[in-house]
């Protein structure tokens, strides 16, 4: 089959690769419903994270199953399922805490931008609907494989609580879904930091009461401003750059709760500011099992429509503009069908 | 009078200052009845941290008031107090949230290594007892105003609850009333990483279930020996050196809880590192002020005796020689009488 490939910062190939068979008796193969780029694919492709070779892309998926090995009891062909971008086995000690992202079977999914894909403890990774959903919820449903999850653990590791006054640093998708998400916990307050009309919008649209266009200095001080100089009780750390990360803590307030769910580049973070700052802080890669079942709920019940986010919608096929468009920031997020 | 001024690293002296007297109607003046030396004093004293001149030394105190500002309500003339090393108005929306030592109008209080102290923000600050307590309750009560509510907000920010494994990373006073906090907490193992007998002991008595004499990367191997492979839920970070703060949150279990409590001299975090631990951090300056009631009451009650972590006992005029059996660990902390 052809797949999607890396070769160099800038150049993603949709060319010939291995068919996805089970390897393991724990694994399964679907068929892919739908697939698309994430923000953290653009590291890569930026060339600010190294790659090693030609490097085959894609962790975000949804599909039917094709294929599951013997061990495999929770899924069977033919459903619709859906996984997180980390697989977990769901048993051990760390996903029993909640943490299947940290599961000591953890495997990073990375040829999802394909038509097939082999997913390991397909178990304890893949979440199956009752029924075969219908098309026009395909986009919101691949959210919760990671972009949503990722924006929602970013709001609860910020301690979202009804009546909140929250922050949200960063207007990429998982900066968009983290309002939503936010909003669903029951802040009251959702000051984002965004500059782009579009992303504005929606943020708007996901339940966002301000926008802060200032950055930096600037955007802390507007921050403090709006909050009669105490500061934010959650703030979510959607980008992962070391300005971001240096914003978000000086926006909360002393006892606030900082996010971040972006893998950090070039992040240092100073012991003695964090100290004074007083702030919680916790993020990682996010849990996204933990979450699947209640955010698929949610989609299907049509109480949230995270699938808003795509604003480009292309063939598998020419993914390779789906990248292009995110890099150059023409699209939020680009979902691709096989 | 005479009071403790630190001249240059190695050089303190008990030497003239001026008399306290009250400069705010929000200020009271105490005369101390214990006061000691604090493991943070040490920084400065050994030229780790800089100091703009004589600096007067001395931030733990208790004793009894003898005069008040004219807007000062809580407290009175007679009245046995103890207040934290950070002013508080009790009041601010920081103060609301249990953040004391963010208070708008913190000071971080600066003379009390003497026979009388000014302390602003009274009403805020100071708790006071019923009555004037027995001398041998001294010592525990005087630990109430900063070790004590240091190392039980080291166990809060860690998050021990009941059942937990418990790693407290330092051994010195703050570490040591870390455990007999975490076991107040319900901790149900309390392993801490100590290489020093008479630390040891004391560190059982206060409820260690195991100690660890090994550090840095053999530190952590121990410990996640000890855990199964998974770590520990929470970790009291009870140093502030960059290795001390890399071996607590490798300690931790992903999802697991540490905490820092001493000022961070030379740290850095690594973003990325601090992603993939999948912990929750939290510190700063512990708001005694949050804790103050509470503690003074376990002390009163005889539940608990922080007092024992003083091994060391001089006139006030030998502070000098406190501040050297602590520079050289011959003593864990030194009680001063005036």
């Amino acid at each position: 089959m052809k797949g999607t490939v890396l070769h160099s910062p800038g150049d993603v190939r949709f060319e010939d690769v291995d068919d996805p068979k089970i390897e393991a008796p724990t694994d399964a193969v679907i068929r892919i419903a739908a697939t698309c780029v994430c923000g953290s694919d653009l590291w890569p492709y930026r060339g600010l994270q190294p790659i090693d070779g030609p490097t085959p892309m894609g962790h975000e998926y949804c599909g039917y199953v094709e294929e599951v090995g013997k061990d495999v009891t929770s899924v069977k062909p033919g459903q619709f399922v859906i996984g997180s971008f980390a697989t977990s086995d769901n048993t051990c000690p760390h996903c029993s805490f909640g943490y299947q992202s940290s599961c000591t079977q953890r495997e990073f999914i990375s040829r999802a931008q394909a038509p097939v894909l082999r997913v390991p403890q397909a178990d304890g990774t893949l979440v199956a609907t009752n029924d075969a959903p219908p098309a026009d919820m395909l986009p919101s449903l691949l959210t919760t494989s990671d972009v949503l999850g990722t924006g929602w653990f970013a709001a609860d590791a910020a301690n979202v609580r009804p009546g909140a006054t929250t922050v949200v640093v960063g207007d990429g998708a998982v900066g968009l879904l983290g309002v939503l998400s936010a909003r669903q916990m029951g802040a009251e307050r959702i000051i984002v930091m965004s500059r782009h009309e579009s992303r504005q919008q929606l943020a708007r649209e996901f339940g966002a009461t301000d926008i802060v266009a200032e950055r930096g200095d600037d955007g802390v001080a507007r921050i403090r401003d709006m909050t009669d100089g105490v500061g934010a009780d959650s703030v979510l750390e959607c980008v992962g750059t070391s300005q971001s990360m240096l914003q978000a803590i000086r926006c909360a307030r002393p006892g606030g709760h900082v996010s971040f769910v972006g893998v950090p580049h070039g992040v240092e973070l100073n012991g003695e500011e964090l100290f004074f700052s007083h702030v919680h802080l916790h993020g990682g890669p996010a849990p996204v099992r933990r979450y699947l079942p209640e955010l698929i709920r949610l989609v299907l019940d049509g109480a949230i429509e995270p699938g808003k986010v795509f604003d480009l919608t292309l063939p598998l096929e020419r993914v390779a503009e789906g990248y292009r468009a995110m890099d150059e920031r023409r699209a939020i997020k680009a979902l691709l069908q096989p």
